[in-house]
């Protein structure tokens, strides 16, 4: 249905010369600016916060009530990426969840190798609770590695400290890259490949041997809240999706596994001219909404 | 969050006589009992069809404006159930998604063996395209042996002729009773058995060498609209769902695998008494919705 959109977002991405396999330092700021490209709306609210020594932006829509907290963690494979580069899909997700978002600059690999990045996602989560947020008002999300770390965080938690609910977009939860669709949408997914991954792989855990024991994967998820898990079928992270998906049924989790065809990884940044992508936010969004207000819908 | 809920379900699904596996002429009445326990509420308007000889009850909402059909095929066993059984969860998905529902009186096994059910599912829609209604505005439905039905029908269309949606409640789409989920949710599952589900498979199958050709989870599946798929974790045919969900991805089909932990075989039956299941029927009321008028939420 909307072939010509997905046509000219592949125009967009492949024109730039982010290589998410490249060095660090010079693909950090380009990774930035291609997420920086397009301008926060003017209405959109941005606060910066301090969790506790963990930064983070707050994100609200001007002149316009929410309820509850969205606690986001950007993408970039654990190396680039910070929260204000998380802005343009964030402000988005404000908007529509009709939620306060909080986006985490947790700490990057390989400055700071894992678990870093889960060890802030936790203290800002906490740090949230303490400064009076109720948890059933909370929503735990991510993108990406972004993904991983909210899923890491999830399965930290004793039963007792839950959130209402996760979300997953594109989420990268397996580090030892095992997945069948690293190969079989290799040629689909222009975006990502097993190749980058494996690289930042290295800058994260150090020895490819320590992968499996930093994938939240392979984490025991009993006891997590309901999840939205959302990706495209054109990834190569598309088994990580669907193999969390199973595990979460085996453990007995309520979980929406939301697969999008033929579009690529985090979609949703591209809810403005993509239908496929404002169809997908909108669900997220109607997620959140019932996990923090469920009489509501 | 509703443990008292579901073990009144529990007492009240136990208590009656009613034995899937049973014999059909003993079976078939206490089925229709079972289902039509609670009367359907008074601003409910229920009319006959005949789709060119399929028969069919159109299922509104008095003084309500609704948009566009779900044609909906009910559950049973392929042997079990009626249009007028399925007035209760009908009912509730017509107010829900503001659409018409038509369920169809689709013929039963053994009297009409298989194809018979999938024969009257694709004459009653292609009736209903005859007849002037948009297939953009059809989403096609079903629960348990319902939902193979739908899948069946949904795999025997051209692509000139898909639907807008299809929805799946705990759907049978494996007659050779192959997943998984048969043996390790047996002991959760108090409505549904293996053993019972075999003995219809001879029912609508005859020989059970036939099986595999009339599971829809094996036909090819490319093509089909987007698809929600609805399951407990306590089902036996939980891997119906999942892998149907998979098989789905494979295809490139947009589909979301809506699973809800610790509820049993078409648990939104009991939307009024339980509030995953009326969460449940939100989503996917929402869903037909949006299928319907993409343009609204």
């Amino acid at each position: 249905m909307t072939r010509e959109q997905r046509e000219e977002i592949r125009r967009l991405r492949q024109k730039s010369p982010l290589d998410l396999g490249g060095d660090v330092a010079l693909q950090r700021p380009l990774f930035e600016e291609l997420l920086s490209a397009h301008p926060v709306p003017p209405d959109i609210v941005v606060d910066e916060l301090d969790l506790d020594r963990v930064p983070a932006l707050s994100v609200t829509v001007a002149d316009t009530p929410c309820e509850g907290t969205t606690l986001y963690f950007h993408g970039g494979a654990f190396t680039f990426g910070s929260a204000r580069s998380s802005l343009g899909i964030v402000a988005d997700l404000a908007r529509r969840s009709r939620t306060r978002v909080v986006t985490v600059d947790y700490r990057l690999a390989p400055e700071h190798p894992a678990p870093a990045a889960v060890d802030d996602a936790r203290h800002a989560y906490e740090t949230l609770l303490t400064t009076g947020q109720d948890r059933g008002k909370i929503v735990v999300a991510g993108e990406s590695a972004g993904g991983g770390v909210a899923l890491g965080l999830l399965a930290s938690l004793p039963a007792t400290s839950t959130p209402a609910a996760g979300v997953l977009l594109s989420p990268w939860v397996d580090l030892t890259l095992s997945g069948g669709s690293m190969t079989t949408r290799a040629a689909d997914d222009y975006i990502v490949s097993r190749e980058a991954l494996a690289r930042r792989v290295r800058d994260y855990v150090g020895d490819p041997a320590a992968a499996h024991r930093h994938s939240p994967l392979f984490e025991r998820l009993d006891g997590l809240p309901p999840m939205l898990i959302q990706v495209g079928t054109h990834e190569v992270l598309l088994d990580d999706a669907t193999r969390l998906a199973m595990r979460l049924a085996d453990a007995d989790v309520s979980v929406i596994l939301d697969l999008t065809a033929e579009v690529t990884h985090v979609f949703q940044a591209f809810a403005p001219i993509l239908d496929e992508a404002a169809a997908a936010m909108n669900r997220a969004a109607a997620f959140i909404r019932t996990a923090v207000s469920p009489g509501q819908t």
